[in-house]
């Protein structure tokens, strides 16, 4: 009864097999071996990108923060939610990389940009020349850091106003595979084709040691790229453990099918939820993470029982009365997470 | 007969079982796991350190910019050799990580800083007030990046001039196993005995797949030193499997072995060079790597027979003549450079 | 009739010739000259601050960076209003400064922070660890960007919270004088004793060329100001034409008649403006800055006549019918306007 | 008989009349007034270059660190010599603005850069790929920080190598005028004639009261100037001040002549100088500035009689014997040297 975070979670058996397999041997380092050389490959076939630059990097932050950092300059501004993990979890990371640049809020509701409001504050951003931090990217996460997806048309309405602008548009996708599968569509569709000139393509949420591949769509940013993760410590001597890593993700669909079982055990982890008497869910739950509340005495018994999650008490409870003795929970599920871990703790929290 | 470098062989067999074996179950995440606790508590013991504060994080340049970076000002300098890994090889990371800090180049013979000049440099080192560069801190790297060993008696020279002028001091050890084991003293001696106030200490070059603890032996920097990593990217979620590598490492001396291997190896590759018509040592082998030119025949015959190494055709080969058809090489053995090897890579170049 | 700006405004007779009378033989440079030294002295009298460290820049924008930057670490934040010059009027200069530091934002009506706002923002800023921005310094702006005037109590309740959370506090005075006067207190009671530990006290906008304080009442901070300072190519060597802007500036009180008479001006400007069928101000009048909208047919008339001032449509218009066709200008008064020029704008605009 | 530096000087009258005559009326702020637009042509016209971007600054160590921030990428090298002012002097500026960058120093003789040290360091620089710091820019200091002068041939040998490794150039001109007068050349002859994409043209030490102009020939980089200049607080609200100093400064050709006066009392101090018994100059004397030692009985004389200049005891006087009770000192002329102060001066230290 996991439910604190997919990173919790161990790394799936074929992917330490794989990490394993690679400790033969002499390999070139720092990504000159042929493993690395074939993943590259594998990658911009999976997004039907046979121009993109592709790295690999080991955390989430290093490929947002790189990503970023090469898509702007010190002087512009990174676009993107309030609640997004560049502005709340990287301690300050895209502003360290990109030299001092700024995040400009975008608030709009279930941790999705809204439209309106992006257009606006692009239109006055930069109007008043050198005064004003300058136009710079937008970053956009899916599946959002409270659970929700983003439809190919919404991340298409957003990315079509930052072109207007002339401002470079990033996915984060930490949790890639579970917002694509939650969407049933391409990789493709997901990035170049909804717009996107580069994503973090993550692995470590999704059954991987810890992997991340920073894809450019427009080659042009690919040796600057290569500099920025040289000088941030992220090029990997070894590199052919991050390598074998993403070759197994992506040999046979392994990530997809992953991706679908974590997503499989939120649906039904909201199911269930949706039957306790009493609960509440603060957004709409589409993949493997969902915010709900629901009486504490049911937190009380789950608690005892050892289930791990994390108590989300700044989550708003517009709503009084019936509802005050509500606690809210994030719960995330993951590939490792079991049906029958669901039950149990479905069982447990109904008292 | 690889010879290229000590980041080209695989990990060690026990390093890569215990990092399978750490995949068992969930584990909380950012080294708030057990595993990790208790792998601390292992380096403050080995170092005979308790007080000190220790992370790992996944590469030697992080480790050296973030142990840095926590030790200077932005306005400060770095003291160190011309042919430093921080100055030669990490496209400026300790100038990035530390805010433009600048590094003050002192030679010295065989890769070693000429405490002469080093105290001639912090004397006149910020000497006239806000105009210049301030002294920060003071790095060596031992074993060199020529393949030397700074004796104790060596470091402890150079650190106390440091101490007199209020530097910092930091001790890179991408080899630090190596160094050791050539001078036969213990991790403490290596250390905050001879006057460092932090140290780089490496793994990946010794049979780990890519991990390296910074050790603070003054834990006044530790909360600076993990918002630093955490800001640049370097704080994994699945941290368990750094420390699953480092746990191995040090478990039953296992680091101690594998470098005493590599420097045996070292020391039998040196043996056989020096009974080669025409070999000359650049400088002296002490170590696991070395540096020798050669007839260029031996050479080509090597590399007919897949022999892998670097040239390194800017050594200094001050004497003509005789020697003017050699070509020097840079040789480095490892944990997993077996006798064999060295053989017959004697016997090729030999002709 | 000049409203555009304070900053328009040429420079006041006695502190240009106060620059001429400096211009006699030679005089040591960087400030160690005996003006300097002098100029500093009258600093610390008018503050009643006899430990304070002073400093003398030319720029708004590089007290302010530089004062935030000597308060805080790169990974800690500034809590700040969203119309705050730091936030909208130079170009990232405090992220810049700070080694990319974060602006957080607080609203609140009038241009002013609301305190509970800020109290609940500081609240959770790092509270969540590394993962998290941490706590930094207040800025607060007095006489705010929307022309508006904090009280002292105001001020002092912002600063008492900030001192809770242990965050530093800095006071943008860019319009030091005219809040000053409006509240007609001591540069004590605006400053340390309203809880400050750093005030940009500008001289720029009342009258001077171009120079502004720095102070901070704990001189703590004092040499890594000095370093950042140089760094930041702000310190002047013939330093001696600052300090003599400074000594005229401050010498019987000029300052303050200057900003009395401007905010006289705004005083004079506001009433008129009150009196205009269909006026409507955005923000209290409370100094010599203000915003006003009135019908567009005043506009017109007023320009055709050569007056000079900002358009202000993104003011927020709530009502409409009666004041669709109203347009908000910003109107600034400064030591220079002539109750003529203001008695001829008002005439001009009535139609 | 102050000889301590050139900007100890007082500003020259005409320049400091410009400045009160610019103080009438209301003016743009920013540069967004008539007169600085006049004076960007007037530079534009004595450097013959009709596109190129002009700016002003009140240091000359911002003109140096933002014209070589927008020249390079936080990863590459400024190729300087060691006893540049940008190496020396700017506590760090040019890091600090190129975001981490890194200064590669290259000896030789008088202060000046030798061609083939350069040439040699520009092959290897980047040569490693990712693992090297990049190429980025040559910038050379003419008059030298040791009072020689480079010709424009030695200029062109070297910023010919530069462009060989498309490697930018900047010449910091903080003595441009006394360099190009000593040349007997004209300004476009001192810089885009001889290889320079921007240079640095000083106006302080020579008769100024503060400004530089940064002056790009290639237009390119001016958005990206502005954008740094306005972000590390270097853009004056009351622009029309700096922009009347440099007006009054080119106007009849007052810079030339204030620096012929200068070199000639520089070529009077250093005539008189050969004449003291036992005097011995370190380089030779070419401009306004030179390094020369003499016996101490002189230094006291000259002391006593309240002469000022800066001993320069770590100059190198590797002949003992008959001069080892040499003191070597630098010594400044300006505009505002008199032939009887040298006269004087030299009366006293020849005893």
């Amino acid at each position: 009864m996991y439910f604190a975070s997919d990173n919790s979670a161990p790394a799936h058996p074929k992917i330490m097999d794989a990490v394993v397999r690679m400790n033969e041997g002499y390999a070139s380092g720092y990504g000159n071996d042929g493993a690395t050389t074939q993943v590259r490959d594998m990658i911009r076939k999976v997004f039907e990108a046979p121009e993109a630059a592709v790295y690999l990097v080991a955390t989430g932050t290093a490929a947002n923060a790189l990503a970023l950092a090469s898509l702007i300059d010190p002087w512009q501004a990174i676009f993107c939610h309030p609640t997004a993990h560049i502005e709340e979890d990287e301690c300050g990371a895209p502003e360290f990389y990109a030299g001092g640049a700024k995040l400009l809020l975008i608030d709009g509701p279930d941790g999705k940009i809204d439209p309106d409001k992006f257009r606006a504050k692009a239109t006055i951003t930069g109007q008043l020349g050198v005064h004003n931090i300058q136009r710079g990217a937008l970053s956009i996460t899916n599946v959002t850091e409270v659970g929700t997806v983003y439809s190919l048309a919404e991340m298409q309405t957003l990315t079509a106003i930052a072109k207007e602008f002339g401002i470079a548009t990033h996915l984060d996708g930490a949790r890639f595979a579970n917002a694509m599968v939650a969407l049933d569509c391409t990789p493709a569709e997901m990035t170049w084709k909804s717009g996107f000139d580069a994503v973090s393509f993550g692995g470590t949420k999704n059954g991987c040691l810890g992997v991340e591949a920073v894809v450019f769509f427009d080659p042009d940013k690919a040796w600057e790229f290569e500099l920025r993760r040289k000088r941030g410590g992220h090029l990997f001597s070894k590199y052919r453990f991050l390598s074998a890593q993403m070759e197994a993700y992506l040999t046979n669909d392994l990530w997809i099918k992953l991706a679908k079982h974590a997503n499989a055990m939120g649906n039904q982890l909201a199911a269930g939820l949706r039957n306790i008497k009493g609960s509440k869910f603060i957004h709409p739950q589409q993949a493997n993470m969902l915010f709900c509340g629901w009486p504490r005495s049911g937190h009380a018994l789950a608690q005892a029982a050892g289930a791990m999650y994390y108590a989300w008490p700044e989550a708003d409870h517009p709503e009084k009365g019936p509802h005050d003795e509500l606690l809210t929970a994030r719960l995330v599920t993951s590939w490792s997470t079991t049906p029958q871990d669901v039950e149990r703790f479905l069982e447990l929290i109904a008292g």
